[in-house]
């Protein structure tokens, strides 16, 4: 098992990933500083773990005095980005105080980034804050999502728009479920996984390279290092800047792109990896426009997107104009300014408004017109 | 004009008491560091001042560079305890995202306490928190709510439930426009400033008895020393702890028994500081069966309430075993055991559990009692 500290004063936690964690009641305890837990996953998550992680709890109340009094409850919420609104939010809350827990209870995120982000919101408002963990089963969650204390819920209009800042008090990454997920679930979560390669570390990115069908078959080895390294790469970054006042936006490489991709064709219709995934190639698209990286760059990671099954190109649904409209709505728009993440090279991100508005117009162009033939172009 | 300054590190913020304060545009922008101003306030208050305020703004943007480029919106809510919802959170979310506001926006809350409970969550969620200063338009919120960060919303099944700490940029408190409210609500304000008295400050409380006639008469210097004590009071308790770990529990003295009748008559039946002034004066007597305070102390506190114009009696439609199931819901409950803050004397609150279950059964009966005669009590 591997474990990794986000070093942020009294409110730093570990996070552990490793095979089999999820019925290790003790780890679980360690970590949990109260005697009301409520677990909170989704109607695809709750029949695979929720027994195992509910067992394993139980098993240690049997056995020592530090679970005695336990009471476990969970709440299972429907599956789906479109379902990350407050009435989730609401919906945990009515559990909370339908079973009297108070300010000293936990929260437990059993799930994917969906579930993490619902819960973690959850926690932060319940009684105005209480106390959560993070079980991650997802690729994205594991490597991403779960760590930072970003927490949050959609608004109608746009993506994470309603949120906190809450850390949780550990993230356990159990490697062995991610034999459950879909080969399309793997593929978006490794896009996160680039992004890490891309914004600060070549060496990882120079290793992804040699190492993507060893990640598409899920070998154990390769899930471990780059849950370690992504999760290393996180957590540097969060610690530098936990309230994103700064060096932090640079995790959002390929989001404000990403995100009105989303928001554009409604949440649900691709995975948040796969507009990440694309998002970052415009990212890229647009540095490369602006003399920034040479077009090899962009190849590379455009070979890698290809090698992981990862969209290339713009749904029809979505014009250039419908995108920059979109895009003006995203958080990194300052005073009405849009900041975007772009790339100087690879392993080496910044943040800036200083892009041409019709370079960037060109890139949106380019990016709805990769997938539609020459004829049609002209029609 | 008064400045109390509420002391957080970099979150300290000035508290402004005065006459007349709402039209003064330079007081305003000297407190916002955005360009972009939503001012949320509700279908009372708004006809009354809202104008005024814009004016003000406005004016300064004509006058100075400081203003320059000011984008300023409003958005109005429903009046009402009942409206204080995660729906009305939602509802100032979108205005935010409609106008296309981003994360360096600031919210203000023109309003008493209800207006700003929500425009504080609101500005704590939006895009994951953004500044807010209040402008606190009746006797409660210029003396209590206003002051010291809590934010949040009601839960069918608790007040406050939904929630979060985040303070304010600066606190605005104009004294001419308590003119407006009706007797009522200036009573349930008052409600809030006997609080400090007897939870921490007996010459206050002694300045009180003999002062409540000026007060009812509205008389500009009575309400501007009592707005600076408790502010200064309220400042106090929060510096020292600002997130409530200890200390500043003392603050809800009378409120566990006051949200529980809140809850149970459903909101807005009663006004909140009704609602609270009946639950000190149960807690007084809670004290009082304890063999903390004497029946003296207890007749003090009561005639205060009464002549006031406050309830010293349970509505007929809550007894005590509703009362005592809604108290075990409150915040103050922890790992499922009932806090309540009781008196030790007049200036002196105890956070405590060490009060026995029948005497606090003993007191609900007694305020369920109060208003019925022997010949019903008998029926």
């Amino acid at each position: 098992m591997k474990k990794i500290i986000v070093e942020l004063g009294d409110r730093s936690y570990p996070i552990y990933a490793g095979i089999d964690l999820l019925s290790k009641g003790n780890l679980l305890l360690e970590n949990i500083r109260s005697k009301q837990i409520m677990i909170v996953s989704n109607t695809i998550v709750a029949p695979l773990y929720l027994e195992t992680v509910m067992q394993a709890l139980q098993g240690m109340a049997l056995q020592g005095s530090a679970a005695e009094g336990l009471e476990i409850n969970s709440v299972i919420l429907p599956d789906g980005e479109q379902y990350k609104t407050l009435d989730a939010v609401n919906d945990i809350i009515t559990a909370l105080l339908d079973k009297r827990y108070g300010r000293t209870s936990c929260l437990v995120a059993l799930g994917g980034g969906v579930v993490g982000d619902i819960t973690g919101f959850a926690a932060a408002c319940y009684q105005r804050g209480i106390d959560y963990i993070q079980i991650p089963t997802t690729v994205l969650a594991q490597v991403d999502s779960s760590v930072g204390g970003k927490t949050g819920v959609n608004h109608a209009a746009g993506k994470n728009m309603i949120g906190a800042f809450h850390q949780p008090r550990a993230v356990i990454a159990d490697i062995a479920v991610l034999d459950t997920l879909s080969d399309r679930e793997v593929s978006a979560g490794l896009a996160e996984v680039v992004k890490y390669g891309l914004i600060r570390d070549k060496n990882f990115f120079d290793w992804l390279e040699k190492n993507v069908e060893q990640l598409l078959n899920r070998e154990a080895e390769a899930l471990a290092y780059i849950i370690e390294q992504s999760c290393r790469n996180k957590a540097e970054v969060v610690a530098e800047d936990e309230r994103e006042s700064g060096l932090r936006a640079i995790l959002n490489f390929g989001h404000t792109f990403g995100h009105a991709i989303e928001t554009g064709l409604g949440y649900g219709k691709w995975l948040h990896g796969e507009a990440i995934a694309l998002g970052m190639l415009m990212a890229a698209d647009l540095s490369h426009r602006l003399g920034w990286i040479t077009e090899e760059v962009i190849e590379r990671i455009k070979q890698m997107l290809v090698k992981l099954n990862l969209p290339i190109a713009l749904p029809d649904d979505l014009n250039p104009k419908n995108m920059r409209e979109l895009m003006s709505v995203d958080k990194k728009a300052k005073d009405g300014v849009l900041f975007l993440v772009l790339l100087k090279g690879i392993g080496e991100a910044v943040v800036t408004d200083e892009f041409d508005e019709d370079l960037l117009m060109e890139t949106l162009q380019h990016f709805s017109l990769v997938n539609v033939s020459p004829a049609e172009r002209n029609s």
